[in-house]
């Protein structure tokens, strides 16, 4: 049994997952308003109290903890460097859980690399060598799997998938530069239409809302064009995508695969298939951290 | 010693290297115009005779063969699918030349494959774990090294970085889709606005002529993009230029990296340096091919 955090801005999933990645027990908690690297510390202890308990086990039966924040780690993987919805800046996190969970190995990890290392060891991505998870929501993040490890940049400076350029002189990303493929291919971009979200958009061009219809072809080339290119440089077996747009089933993913193989170098069908875990990824990425090398 | 064979439309180039990589022997010939499949098989076996001559060395002194070709290789590296500038088409050059050289094991390979474990195992990128060789010549190609070893595709297609997208709705490319990096940053690109080529409009920039530094800002801002995508996506330890634009300096690479700097989402300064085997790479890396995993 292994023991999972992802620490959000709005809330912590806490989890304990078997051999299988299968949870067996699982809390929520709203994420603390005020003296956050206290209360969120604490606040964990109780969430694993409470699953240690409803499964009558001991805090020694776990084989591994692991916490996900939306930020950017040191190189060693010890403290968080910033992680500004959480309001931690230089924090020890990993000396800080080891001292309240002992006995337990700790590991720390990015969100973004706890959802890559979940969707490959039990869901979308399982048993590939070469694969691209893709996250489309208010921002695009994403991870990869490469020569059959997961990928976190060969630097430790993470991996950044939606801020490659995709239209030169294009609108400016939120990251100072213009063009970014987070401007065109985000959630947020087919959210700020006038339809309330992306899902909402979606609906009304599956029903033949013309202007609905209009604005979701744009939004499918765009992302074609840049599924194409990650797939001209990468060759991957497959390519999953996760965030509200995964649930948008064949309405979204066939004619993606049939652009994608259009645009792409070598014709080839590259498959695209909407990501498994959901909400779950970064809870069980994270109690799965052991893994990586 | 290894014997390496760099197949190309205009020569082949032939080579015995020691264990350290250096070149102990080495022939050129021009690619035969007629029948191109047997005559440059013979050809093959000439240069390698006279190499074996010159080093008072017998053919199975060789502990490995390997050839390169500028086109696509079966999944199992048996057969040359096709090299249009060789006018091989769906040939089995590994049992061809496994005859013709009995009793040393034989390898093929891409070139440009060829050319990114030349440059990892002897050259520029000589101890990375993660690392882009681009070579920016009539097109654009390149390869990867990632997670410690070269890595030529999840699928065996290929990596193409020339065919990653970097201005929606830009020139057509030669692949047929619009935009493609290699419409603004092949050599090509600089070398035919009335200068001759590449080398002459940047040394006439240097000289600052002002319609040549005009066209060099462009070429440096656009290269800058690509190489920030590339960063951005893989956070490389260095990335190499090759081609003829790799002789160009500091001229080219400190406003480059500093533009990469910039514009990459870490502001980190990504180490750009240029290919250091030149002509060489493909024949070193062709010896070397027994290395692939």
């Amino acid at each position: 049994m292994r023991m999972g955090f992802d620490i959000g801005g709005t809330k912590i999933a806490a989890g304990i997952i078997d051999g299988e990645g299968r949870i067996r027990a699982r809390r929520t908690a709203a994420f603390p308003k005020k003296n956050q690297e206290t209360a969120a510390v604490d606040l964990l202890s109780s969430l694993a109290e409470e699953m240690l308990e409803e499964l009558h086990i001991k805090l020694t039966d776990l084989a591994a903890i692991g916490a996900a924040v939306p930020g950017r780690l040191n190189r060693d993987r010890s403290r968080i460097l910033y992680a500004y919805n959480l309001n931690f800046f230089d924090l020890p996190l990993h000396s800080i859980l080891s001292a309240r969970f002992p006995g337990v190995p700790v590991r720390l990890l990015n969100d973004a690399e706890a959802a890559t290392l979940a969707e490959w060891k039990a869901g979308s991505l399982k048993g590939c060598r070469t694969a691209i998870l893709l996250t489309l929501g208010t921002g695009v993040g994403g991870g990869l799997i490469l020569n059959g490890s997961p990928f976190f940049g060969g630097l430790g400076h993470g991996v950044e998938p939606g801020h490659m350029i995709l239209e030169k002189g294009g609108i400016l990303c939120t990251c100072g530069t213009p063009g970014c493929a987070e401007t065109l291919v985000s959630a947020s971009r087919l959210a700020s239409q006038g339809y309330g979200n992306a899902k909402n958009l979606i609906d009304a061009a599956r029903k033949q809302d013309k202007k609905a219809a209009g604005l979701f072809e744009d939004y499918l080339e765009d992302l074609s064009s840049f599924l194409a290119s990650l797939a001209n440089l990468l060759d991957p077996e497959r390519i999953a995508i996760g965030g509200g747009l995964s649930g948008a089933g064949e309405f979204l993913f066939d004619p993606l695969q049939k652009q994608i193989a259009e645009k792409s170098f070598f014709h080839y069908e590259y498959p695209v298939v909407p990501a498994a875990l959901g909400n779950d990824a970064g809870m069980i990425g994270a109690a799965l951290a052991q893994d990586i090398k």
